[in-house]
């Protein structure tokens, strides 16, 4: 143990072959087989191998420029479902949108591969974020984010509800007796919100873990507030230890008012590693990624990104000032503020600009030595800029395998990391509680209690800010 | 190889831990397991030891009554994908309905499954049935049967198109040259219904077997017209070799029409065995299964399937005349008709009546000895009665067991049942072409042409039926 009394979590995200978004183009990618079970199968038995506390799925509910980059996912749940056969202890979550699913759908979705699982499960709560997603589920347009924001929360109080509806210990199978389940355990709910609505009982036992582990990647205001109010698990994108710091504070200082403990909750922002066993090794890794991004395609990337036209601009000159975005586009706003954060902090050219974009969507990318991954995420650890890290490998599954091989082992030896699981669940790995029945609506309760103005301060943050977005982890 | 030069197909139905309703209650059922992954893997390898063409989920939206009844389902085609790991070979379907489903997300959940299994997935399209459904949708009332109807046949109609938004060998993957898949074998489908719209490209491309193979339970005018136009399995319940040969030449002697060939389509009736090595032994297995029923129930839950209050009529008589159910209920009419012929033409009781439709829900129910359900079987598909069989064992999983180890062998000897795989698609072992792209519209359009009146005849056949209800292979 280090200086905190405890251990630091880790999350292997999975993102087609590679986070760097040319990484599929890499030698060493596994590009052909993102439609293959073999594939996946590999990763997570690699993270596994590593004691991971979890194996985590974006999804995006489109198809992206097919001819220049990896494209398509898997469903990813069924993906985690198919992997709970071929792991024993690793967690397996997963991104599922709010805006266009049912209620009653994610909640039996979750509490499925629960049960398969053993309690291994958890949700990435997103609500998606592009027109391109809203036009596949024949809407003209993706809703706005305010609306989208409280739909979410509605959606997230149906499904943690329906997950309730079945106390522990419901299934009696008495035989002789004829009775199959206690019925004064199976309850149905009747909720009648504003956007959802359901009358019934799930069709699945309560999960093995109470709930599934939920997951959240909003980083905003009111992203940091639903955070608060549900998030065990929070991705995030932090380039520097006093921003990090700071977020974590934030979002942390929140918890009292729901009535919940800063342990509750653990923040694990979006780290991807170049690393070698020398320090030229990593520069010379990180120079061949770079290398993989066609120079002619930065401009239109980085436009598209922070939807601006870039292109009467010298890629060797300096951003320029780009309007807020939150009236021109839907739910990008903390992500191009990052992204205009990042370029005047580090004196970024477009070009260099585009190219540390592409290699990890604007999350930390660590360009060094084995040890020194190590020592900058003790660094970031003990000095609370997070309770862990969402491991986001430029090139799969080489890179995963890497870390598991070499940082793993240096964390071991520090006595940051586990040696081996202690528990079997999702939430023991986490060392989160597991919720007992209505657990939100209770702290909800005593939040409104405590505060009183809380639920005030809720309602005026709609309308700013996004969830999350579908890419998780990214800064939305 | 018998009569008809080819052999015949079976699925392996999987509902709760047995068909018969109290079968859970049986010493040998597997009940404690129907949350837990075990259960269903050793079913499904069971039914890949007897060589069968696939293994069916079933899937139903709500919660029945959780006292006296198995209840609850974990999701069926994340089910399906954890098999595909365990399994290589059998085909994996299940039901999915269209009613309480976005057309987006059930093309990808196949279109996943199928790449998982590497082309061994089939969905049943239904369309749900009960109010209660609906109500955990947050809907007041189930659509009426009519509208079901015109709103699958669009549904499927979008999901195809999107499964073809992606054509064959769409991937390239030249890292040299920086492209992923070749842009011109990746479409977007732009389709606006009267029900569903989407514009896009599916999210995971063209599944192996082209489409996943279309399965469909309607039975009666309408539900044969979906079925001629879309159905490639059909599960059907026949109670007599009469009425199958009557279904059967009714449902393809309209493939014609939509330009399709009679091995087109596979017509596989549910059958219950309740067999032995002797006849005593296997009246003593009906004996035992009926006498897990509690008399106390029959009543009440014959009133419940029929709507229709029978507690004011003694048990040991005849049933009365029911009254029209279309108008009273929503898509159970042909339900309510063949339990009333049932117990008609056999003269039950009503005692009798509760006793038979509890133990296979309105399927043959064959009890005798093995050699007896194989000359059985032989019969039926000999005199093209039926093309296979939906076996639907009382008690699982030992009656699935019972019927691999003593009917297949009998089968295979007569040459009616395969001893090995051939291929390794589900369309493979159901000898089904694989669909190019635009199977349907393709042939709808053929059909069009050449009969000028289909169209004009489907329309005027809506409102009467449902497609297919959420117990697939019951007669809804």
């Amino acid at each position: 143990m280090g200086k905190r009394n405890e251990q630091l979590h880790l999350g292997a995200f999975i993102y087609y072959s590679g986070h760097h978004h040319f990484g599929w183009r890499h030698p060493e990618s596994g590009a052909e087989g993102l439609f293959d079970f073999k594939f996946y199968k590999k990763l997570a038995q690699t993270a596994e191998r590593g004691k991971f506390d979890m194996m985590f799925l974006a999804d995006l509910l489109y198809v992206r420029g097919v001819e220049d980059s990896a494209s398509g996912m898997l469903e990813p749940v069924q993906l985690l479902a198919a992997l709970s056969t071929v792991t024993e202890k690793l967690g397996l979550t997963a991104t599922v949108s709010t805006t266009y699913n049912e209620p009653y759908n994610v909640a039996r979705k979750f509490a499925s591969l629960d049960h398969l699982s053993e309690g291994r499960a958890g949700w990435n709560i997103v609500t998606s974020q592009l027109d391109v997603e809203a036009f596949n589920y024949g809407k003209d347009k993706h809703p706005e984010h305010g609306l989208r924001y409280e739909m979410a929360r509605e959606f997230v109080e149906v499904v943690t509800r329906l997950w309730d509806t079945w106390e522990d210990h419901a299934l009696v199978i008495d035989r002789e007796a004829g009775i199959f389940a206690d019925g004064s355990k199976v309850k149905e709910v009747e909720y009648k919100g504003q956007w959802y609505s359901t009358k019934g009982a799930l069709n699945v036992p309560r999960p093995p873990q109470g709930y599934p582990v939920l997951i959240q990647a909003g980083s905003s205001g009111p992203g940091q507030d639903f955070a608060a109010a549900f998030g065990e698990v929070i991705f995030t994108a932090q380039q520097s230890l006093e921003a990090a710091q700071a977020f974590y504070r934030s979002v942390k200082g929140k918890l009292a008012s729901y009535g919940r403990s800063s342990g509750s909750m653990k923040i694990m922002p979006g780290l991807s590693p170049i690393i070698g066993a020398t320090e030229e090794e990593a520069q010379r890794k990180y120079k061949e990624l770079q290398a993989l991004i066609p120079s002619s395609m930065i401009v239109g990337m980085l436009s598209a990104m922070l939807n601006f036209d870039l292109s009467g601009y010298p890629v060797e000159g300096q951003l320029p000032e780009i309007p807020d975005p939150v009236e021109a586009t839907n739910g990008m706003k903390s992500r191009v503020q990052l992204i205009m954060d990042m370029a005047r902090n580090e004196q970024l050219s477009i070009k260099e600009l585009g190219g540390r974009l592409l290699g990890a969507r604007g999350h930390m990318q660590f360009v060094g030595t084995y040890e020194q991954l190590a020592d900058f995420m003790q660094l970031w650890f003990e000095e609370y800029g997070c309770d862990g890290f969402n491991i986001m490998p430029p090139v799969l599954p080489g890179n995963l395998d890497e870390f598991v091989d070499h940082v793993v082992p240096i964390l071991q030896q520090r006595g940051l990391f586990r040696t081996e699981y202690a528990g079997s669940t999702l939430r023991e790995h986490l060392g989160l509680a597991r919720p007992g029945l209505r657990h939100f609506q209770a702290s909800h309760e005593r939040a409104k209690e405590a505060a009183g103005a809380a639920d005030n301060a809720w309602n005026g943050l709609i309308g700013q800010e996004a969830v999350g977005t579908a890419e998780a982890g990214s800064a939305g």
